[in-house]
């Protein structure tokens, strides 16, 4: 496991509690002290225990992934390049990878399932990524859940869904590993503009029809990237939108909605304290549709606000011009 | 308009200050009585002040009828039959007619439109329904709100939108009457659920999958009854579903909220002063759908639990394992 996040957290209750051995990375020496006194990782869901004879935190990289079979990629989107940078290029060859990160390599402007296949030369079938409509707090909580493991490789999908199936996951392989992960990406901005439009004192009726505009400008959006017949109303695609955009603990919601209120994004990442992963993927979504020109009222006016300082009242002025 | 509920309190707002004469039927003699008085409803969005010079309170059923080239319903499904039971069978001839009901007309389990089709001789084409993502505490409050009209005649749908438009409300046309109007129907059916699985303890995680797994249900069932091909992510499908399951404020939610906590239909019936549409509807389509065979496991779920007494908690333990 990479990352020491809310994610990384849950997804290693749940598999160390399966019973598989987790080498558990992540940066903050500090955090690893308080793992392997306490038990509990001090950040993220502080209530949960974990039984050290079988979860293994550490700070040295290389060792981590030099034992494991499976690669669970879970730092922020922004940090994916910098994390992965002392390994060496064939460091991955005997092993398998799921992203769970949520968002693109920023600058590249790539998924990060691609950027790990090409700078670890391995093939797609080797990677998979985890989805799901799936608050890391509810796992927490052992509420019931479901996951999707989107890979070319519908075995890999499989065996990865087996480590995480109990008694309150269900876990579901499909295919589509691009349009799993897209759909990923472009829920926070979606959310990330829910937030903004809350913010402004727009209410649940709009909101119901901007997520309504929002199925549909992501599907015009993954057709493009990855045209293949998608049923959106899956749980890996609209559930896991709905997740996100109704939580009123999404950070992305959070952000969008101090932006709203008319914070700048400045004091807004400083109030927060942190970075919405949904403000770097509206920038890579908007790039990557320069080329593409697909129609995305959504994106561009979440674009327009946070890097162009458009007033958020405007955007939202025209963008309800736009729905229906 | 014919209904003195808060959705008949919205609609009238929305048409009298557009600029239409509103002729206002309702049951109750003292809610008329104070509407004239004092231009509020007592009841309904009571901070909501109309002009009587274009608003007309009256329990006279045949008068308001009688001279109205619009005749909006908006009765609780339960009470359609006894409220249009005083009309003769010619006096809608040349009349246009606009369901703003979202129910089914109980024991006989057929849509309104068809109900008033059949029993005032009327085509179709003279028939639409409005539906929409809208709260009517939002239409009180004026946030921006989007409404369609659905009817086999589009000129007729049109017509109604430009009564409808103005500052703070959207309306569109579709010619998908029968479509629009079974999702109103079921919409509740999904809420009353997620109620229980919220009163049950389930939460924003296991919601997600129930809603996805409900717009599959909703398509299924809606092509066998109605095929034809249908953008389930428009507002006036996904919206409406979204903007009910979501709120805390429906009555379908908070009903199916105390079935889970353990009340029964009867006393959360009386705890509540009132019935939810979704107890009516989960009755309506289960048995419409004998005939079809239609796979329909929530609705099926919510039938055994509110007609067969079987408990929530097994119920949702059966559902869970058919979602994915």
């Amino acid at each position: 496991m990479i990352g020491g996040g809310s994610w990384a957290t849950a997804l290693t209750k749940i598999l160390s509690e399966n019973g598989a051995r987790v080498g558990w990375w992540m940066r903050n020496k500090d955090d690893v002290q308080h793992l392997l006194r306490t038990r509990h990782n001090p950040r993220y869901l502080s209530s949960v225990a974990f039984d050290l004879s079988r979860v293994f935190p550490s700070t040295e990289l290389k060792e981590t992934v030099e034992e494991a079979d499976w690669l669970v990629l879970a730092v922020p989107a922004a940090f994916v390049q910098s994390s992965l940078d002392k390994l060496d290029r064939d460091s991955l060859k005997n092993k398998r990878v799921i992203s769970a990160i949520k968002g693109m390599v920023p600058g590249k402007n790539v998924l990060v399932t691609d950027y790990v296949a090409e700078r670890f030369r391995l093939a797609h079938e080797r990677i998979g990524v985890v989805a799901g409509p799936c608050h890391a707090e509810e796992v927490a909580l052992e509420k019931q859940s479901y996951l999707t493991i989107g890979s070319p490789s519908l075995g890999l999908a499989d065996d990865f869904c087996h480590l995480l199936r109990n008694r309150y996951v269900k876990a579901y392989p499909m295919e589509d590993l691009d349009g799993i992960e897209y759909f990923a990406v472009m829920k926070n901005i979606i959310a990330l503009t829910c937030g903004i439009a809350h913010g402004l004192g727009y209410g649940d009726n709009f909101q119901a029809v901007l997520v309504s505009n929002a199925v549909q400008e992501m599907r015009r959006f993954v057709h493009a990237m990855n045209p293949q017949p998608r049923d959106l109303s899956a749980s890996a695609y609209l559930g896991d939108l709905l997740v996100t955009a109704y939580s009123q603990f999404s950070r992305n919601r959070t952000f969008g909605n101090m932006i709203g209120r008319g914070y700048s994004v400045k004091s807004a990442q400083m109030e927060m304290n942190m970075v919405a992963e949904g403000y770097y993927a509206v920038k890579s979504i908007h790039e990557l549709n320069k080329k593409l020109g697909v129609h995305m009222p959504i994106t561009s006016a979440a674009y327009h606000v946070l890097y162009e300082k458009i007033s958020p009242a405007v955007e939202l002025e025209i963008l309800k011009e736009k729905f229906r």
